[in-house]
């Protein structure tokens, strides 16, 4: 059985599949409005032009999947980036695949936001559909709308007979 | 003294000044992620393509004003929307002006997201820098990049020789 390691998630080991959205990965910080406001700067570029695309700011709330969860497929965005911010704080689980060929085994890897992470995937970055650790955990989604297929998804091959997972304490 | 009454914010209220982000107001919702996943698909526009503009992902942390609020100011963006969506659901105070004159103190009007909800300031709205009700609260900002001048400030003028201000129990 393969079961994929659970890194933690960090701006140099995601920089492969995209961006970590915090406060320590803006590309400025500086104070506005009266010296009340940080504003951490341009942390994530939103990369959806492609072919008529737009920006589009939409909610996604996520159910849990049971443990261990199974990893049989992974989806990727041709047209655009797609980005992930948890709304209450919560942690969540990350999967993605390097190299642009359906997936193999080794080329996965599996992140743990801390809550106060969220994550951009750059454009045609193989990813596993959201991962949620919790009931009713809503996401604000920063993706693209416009013509065109914005969706390729692919099934996993099984290792020795057997479906990868994912798996914690 | 002119105090500003503070309405509950929907997005009824709130259409000539932009576009509220709660799942109560997406264009369509549905399931995705093999049943997982609710989608509230499309919010809100990001619309900050004028002039060579792009969207970027960055986060604000606020800090409260004394008490009562003075709105001495006003700013607009006559070159792109702007996106708050509070990160830990916790509730802020919005005020904008209707026009694109200099706002007159009748013009003005305040509102309170019950925490849930996220506000996107349309291209060239007059509003008030970010007002929030926590230490350290921090909002996610969807605006823009790129060349030209983005950011126009304008002085409110006195009522009766005051400040307007803003007040609550």
């Amino acid at each position: 059985m393969m079961q994929l390691p659970i890194e933690y998630l960090t701006p140099e080991a995601f920089a492969p599949f995209g961006e970590v959205i915090s406060t320590d990965t803006a590309r400025d910080t500086y104070k506005i409005n009266q010296g009340t406001t940080t504003r951490f700067h341009d942390i994530s570029r939103v990369d959806v032009g492609d072919e008529g695309g737009a920006p589009i700011i939409s909610i996604f709330r996520g159910t849990p999947r049971p443990k261990p969860i199974e990893i049989k497929m992974m989806e990727r965005h041709p047209l655009g980036s797609q980005a992930f911010i948890p709304l209450a704080g919560q942690k969540f689980l990350i999967v993605v695949a390097s190299g642009t060929e359906t997936p193999k085994p080794e080329d996965l890897r599996a992140f743990l936001s801390d809550g106060t992470q969220g994550v951009t995937y750059a454009k045609n970055v193989w990813h596993h559909p959201l991962l949620v650790l919790e009931e009713d955990s809503d996401f604000l989604i920063v993706d693209r709308t416009g013509p065109g297929n914005n969706l390729n998804e692919v099934e996993l091959p099984l290792v020795d007979g057997e479906v990868i997972t994912l798996d914690w304490a």
